[in-house]
């Protein structure tokens, strides 16, 4: 018996387009991610939640790139990696998984997924920013190390080589700004911010590339699960496309 | 001189679909509104500000729904009335309309237009609500009469019929929640909210139908005008699609 | 085994300043609250939260009105029902109240608790609103029926009997708008409201009077349980008042 | 004729407590403050807003810390900085200042005005936070460039030695986040963030200390008269204390 949340009945899929592994670009990512950065996301999800039911999709997984009707009506929480191929998800698939979160279902976007097809539709703006591959170190820090996404997460955690993303991040004022990254180039980036959008909870965390072993790193991890149990709203009535229209209520009183 | 913001200025455009009119729908929309709704918003904003350009538009005006990239390059606000027709507004008109929001043209979204593509891509959510047409009286109240869009106006605004727009309504938690609504059948609706989308200014505000006279309201026009100096910068420096895009710094520091 | 917050764990203080008890104003309040106010909400929280630890304390209550320092530190959520003797509270016990609050206790206010010191000066302003007891029927309407404080409540909310509480109601621009209420009268007021304030979460609900059996409510109940259950943080390492001050790190990076 | 706004009709106070020059500390105060922090600063006001009228009080300055009902009466914009002396300013001072912030005066907090008392009770939270004094190189990032106060301001403004003050800064959710700092050991901040309270507009902006001449950079002069034209508020009509309580109207609809 216990009152905080826990990951027994969490749903998790991790959404990967699978792109640069399919290139081996960078030659060395599959030294890094033997099991694509969907994998390690996977895996690092395992770790800190281990009754949770964790499964993955990529851009060439069918039908639908692995994200039809049954499989999000199946979902609490998805998590979503995408850089090479935005334009390459199809238009139908980011349809349902807009209406699916805005019905309930908790979504992160993960680094380059800012300019994914749908994290750029919930938030209507242009999502761009300011980057700069060096592998420069970043730190991580919270504003509120009390915030159950941040919490029992080191502070800063720091990485050692990242690419940078740095201000002006085009998104809308955020609901709750979770942490700051600083970069060794000394630029600034609203790193781990949350939306509510419908019924659903938006979680965007920038740190992990395709170049650098970040979804390897135990706090990056931590991180991530701590946003996946946030996502998570046990006991929600999720909606369908039906009910998130608009309703004609006689006059009552 | 005067350090207040003055209509000077302003270069406004106030775009109607114009198709209720066309249809005679209602039957005495011509006797309400004999130069069209967009006409009646028009004339309404040239009274109380009689030094801005206000210019009109419907999606019969050619070519473009008269939305041309000149056009709109030329325009600090821009007025939304939709509702029979949202669909037949051309997918790139949409798209350009939103870049110069983000760009920093002001955007007034009206009434049905919470529909509208525009207003829904701004927004990234349903923009759903629940509605009821019977003529019922609306009070418009300020949650602060303070703020510049509420200033100098009657606190509650009344109107004596109106469709009902009632909560829920799908929106993101708005900047601020300047105007609320209450009806004669008890309902409540956010009918005032203001966002900030790229470096572009928002408000939504619901009074207004085709069927009842409202844009001819005395109160509800000083709204209007105020949004419109609310949503105008002056002195902004405008940016076009490319300058709204990611950029690659070189270190510097 | 359950994914949900459940209240096993939740200790709660329903604070009453009780004087309206005391004094038989109105003449009829020992007919709708026989013990206390106080004793209609802690009844109406364990009711829905059966294995809550719920206790009641008063101004009256010796010593520090109930609320000592190990009281507080032994608490999960305080609610808060003052009108009468707002001034009576001692500044000591305010002081440590609202220093349990930014270390991590959750804290709701109970509608004339709008005025009262511990709430005003988590808001920092006015906290005045709009009033008229004319025992009006209130409509509470939720913004976002999904919101864990408005889950399985009916929507609206129809107490028949209430005093009018109405806009411009002086608080910072809240995180969340969760509650609107409307009045036979016309007015509209933002009657549920919650902020983020140190560690601690804050909801204000505004329906309850002791002149009305509001707090026998069963939705009003359910909406006190969802707060309660919303304002607690299982697994938050609470602060006391040192660790809530400056730091002074040295250079680690 | 320009519709931007301008400084014709700004009254400007610039409040110092003036305990560090009075002190000789530290010793090399009167080389880099020869007229008080509060003299560069409204040095630079003046710079920029020629036409304003920049006034200047003290803790020392009689009556009431210089402060009357009758200056803050006839201010627009307050800005206010203290560090060593913030338990010396009378309470019946901070009480008057308070209330002319809710009705409609600007505020604007400097530095280490983090932990005044005005400060503290407008945002009702402990506004700590973390500080180091190295001497560390500070950038200032804008979040959005075109906003009001970062507008014609260098993105990054490079300051090359500070006091670095760090997260978590114990403040409420900030209505808008205008600037990010970096410092040179890694350390974030948001150091410029504004507030509506009440009728005022608040704004904090933390560069600036008695050891270093930020107050002199040309950068910082430009931000801080940014502020204050954005926290005046033209044709504002100010409330006073009794405007600002509960209102008891009868029922008109």
């Amino acid at each position: 018996m216990s009152t905080a949340r826990t990951d027994a009945e969490v749903r998790v899929v991790v959404w990967n387009e699978g792109v640069h592994e399919e290139r081996n670009h960078p030659e060395w990512i599959r030294d890094i991610y033997p099991a694509g950065l969907h994998g390690a996301i996977a895996e690092g999800l395992s770790e800190h939640l281990p009754q949770a039911r964790v499964r993955t999709a990529t851009l060439a997984s069918t039908p639908d790139h692995g994200l039809t009707e049954e499989v999000l009506a199946d979902t609490d929480v998805l998590l979503w990696w995408g850089h090479a191929a935005h334009e390459q998800v199809d238009d139908a698939v980011v349809e349902r998984v807009h209406r699916h979160v805005l019905g309930g279902m908790g979504f992160i976007g993960l680094h380059s997924a800012h300019y994914s097809k749908v994290f750029t539709r919930l938030m209507g703006t242009t999502c761009s920013l300011a980057w700069r591959n060096e592998g420069e170190r970043e730190l991580v820090w919270a504003t509120d190390p009390s915030h159950p996404i941040a919490r029992g997460v080191a502070n800063p955690v720091v990485i050692e080589k990242q690419e940078m993303y740095g201000e002006p991040f085009g998104i809308p004022n955020p609901d709750e700004v979770v942490f700051l990254s600083t970069f060794a180039g000394g630029e600034v980036f609203r790193s781990g911010v949350t939306y509510r959008r419908g019924q659903g909870r938006v979680f965007y965390f920038s740190p992990g590339d395709q170049e650098y072993p970040v979804y390897h790193h135990p706090e990056v991890r931590k991180v991530l699960a701590n946003g996946v149990l946030w996502a998570h709203q046990p006991g929600l009535e999720r909606l369908t496309g039906d009910e998130l229209g608009c309703t004609n209520p006689p006059r009552r009183f």
